[in-house]
């Protein structure tokens, strides 16, 4: 146990290393002078090479560039190898640095490599998703996919900065701010009632990006801070993700098409939701008022119902369970969250066919 | 700097984890019978598989058993990834345990293998030979070869507990015991004047191994609780290593085939005391003793000229070094080390020429 609390002082100290700026290249340059690296690599894809790093490119100094083909199929080790591989051509030493520009898969897979080569050199993150941002780039986890399985390989560790700048938001489609708001719907749901009405009354296209981004990361830092390693509070984090990955990942090969991550995690939060009024005490009221409101923003996609088994499946493979027992975080009112609720397969089908029963009636 | 310091004391508390055993079944017992894993497996290779797990099998509750390949040359992410594998299919959850019997290579891989599946499970060390007992298996580093290079990509962790008996001994080769006394000669050359003396006197069959194991793991651990992420003294450690890796990488593909770890850290060892009778102030006397005695414990075999060249490009590889400065450890007496001190390319071409008339003056 004291080793535990010797490990939560170490991230709580990193904790406060995100800075969110209106000009990301203040924050950039002022790190780079601060420190003295041998060699310098940035991490992209064909996305935010064409359209992040136009951005902050005059602050870069000389500078690796290690550009890897975007999206969650290729957060892999294959790709991990790739970023190495470019380390080791270009004989980075241990006082090297990595920059990452991009979203979740950059962030996760950039710090994941950078903190293994050599057993670790420098990361920092440049988030340019509103998912990355207020999520992925927030709380030391790192890793890639593995076997099908999200995140399987990985490991905590900070970066010396995370610089968050909305100045990015420009560069994105439009299903791309929405998957990351589902996110910001999350935060406001498990951990602040003031929040979730806040937002649940705007439009996302006059959004004030930066006030709810700090929000978001504030929200997320202080679950953060005091759990680090996942032992207890920070659970929470996972309302929506246990069912959410699920249906997730089943649809990584499914004929019609990927979800983004936030709409994975929408139809996730409204199944647990349902599975909150039945374990720990959510109002009828409130289920209604929160399945509308995502329905609102995320539209009415039924779930294939031949998916269900192999949506069963992956939940009971992932890596918050213990042994048989499916743990799932769930909301016992808007703004206040319960962990380690133990759910069955009975259970998911319910709150899968609430799901559908919702979207053939709406 | 404060967050290196709370890292220290983590490592350094954890430090404590060594238990040298006439019994390792008693103490493989008491562990688990402290502890409740959902799932554990044990790590071996096809020689531990036939040799050291029967000498414990009583001790073990049902398991999954994890084989792989013997060898430096299966140090790599593609036996990383079978285990990884092996994990995922037995639905292991982030309350499991790994068991790792073997020598370095098992220690190494199983213990990164365990601390990055799913962000990090529980994993022990039965090291089973003498390389592994007095080296490998105490200090935190993890990790497995890329790209020809050893230990490119790995971490720092420890496992929850190091069980060592000397029992194994009986399991290894006459080479394979010799090779792990070059880790036990440089611990008395970097540390230990007495310990040097009272070693290099006796026959190595005679040997009483419960007690050199035990100064040579006091030596290692004290040596690692002071500098746990080698910013500094740790580094002593290093000490016949920076040459000696370059000769060792060069030697796995030559066709006279490969030299075992200690083999090759030995006519390090040589070269480094000639340099540190040029930088650091050795005697030349020392020089002799320290020449002459590994000469007689590991024989007399020359470094192909040719092969000079490679091990310069591999030196300049070294993980440990910064930019283009090769920092190595060299004696200023036996029993006392000096780190950082800067060698270049000609110093090391000399340095092999001195090993190589040494063999041909013999």
């Amino acid at each position: 146990m004291d080793l535990i609390k010797l490990r939560s002082q170490n991230l709580l100290m990193e904790a406060n290393n995100v800075e969110i700026t209106n000009d990301v290249n203040i924050n950039l340059t002022a790190f780079l002078n601060k420190k003295s690296y041998s060699s310098i690599a940035l991490l992209c894809d064909e996305n935010t090479y064409e359209h992040c790093l136009p951005l902050i490119i005059d602050s870069l100094p000389e500078h690796w560039l290690i550009q890897i083909e975007s999206g969650e199929e290729n957060k892999n080790i294959d790709t991990c190898q790739q970023i190495w591989q470019a380390f080791t051509e270009g004989s980075f030493d241990r006082n090297s640095l990595l920059i990452n520009l991009g979203g979740g898969v950059i962030g996760d897979m950039g710090g994941f490599a950078a903190s293994t080569y050599k057993r670790g050199i420098d990361f920092i993150n440049i988030p340019t998703t509103l998912l990355a941002q207020v999520d992925a780039s927030v709380g030391g986890k790192l890793g890639i996919d593995f076997m099908g399985f999200k995140n399987h390989i990985g490991l905590f560790n900070e970066p010396e900065v995370i610089i968050i700048d909305s100045i990015f938001f420009d560069t994105l489609l439009p299903v791309e701010v929405r998957s990351g708001f589902a996110e910001v719907i999350k935060h406001g749901l498990i951990a602040d009632q003031n929040y979730w009405e806040s937002i649940s009354d705007f439009e996302l296209k006059n959004a004030d990006w930066s006030e709810i981004v700090k929000q978001s990361v504030e929200i997320k830092k202080n679950v953060v801070k005091q759990d680090p390693f996942e032992s207890g509070l920070r659970k929470i984090l996972n309302f929506g993700h246990t069912i959410g990955h699920g249906i997730e990942s089943t649809y990584l090969d499914h004929p019609n098409g990927r979800l983004l991550h936030g709409e994975a995690i929408a139809k996730g939060m409204i199944c647990e939701a349902f599975l909150s009024t039945k374990k720990t005490g959510l109002s009828k009221h409130d289920l209604d008022l929160i399945s509308n409101y995502l329905l609102k923003v995320f539209g009415h996609e039924k779930i294939d119902e031949t998916l269900f088994e192999n949506i069963i499946q992956l939940i009971y493979q992932d890596k918050k369970n213990t042994g048989k027992v499916i743990n799932s975080s769930l909301l016992q009112a808007i703004g206040k969250c319960a962990v380690n609720i133990p759910i069955g397969e009975p259970d998911i089908i319910d709150s899968l066919f609430y799901y559908n029963s919702l979207a053939e009636h709406s």
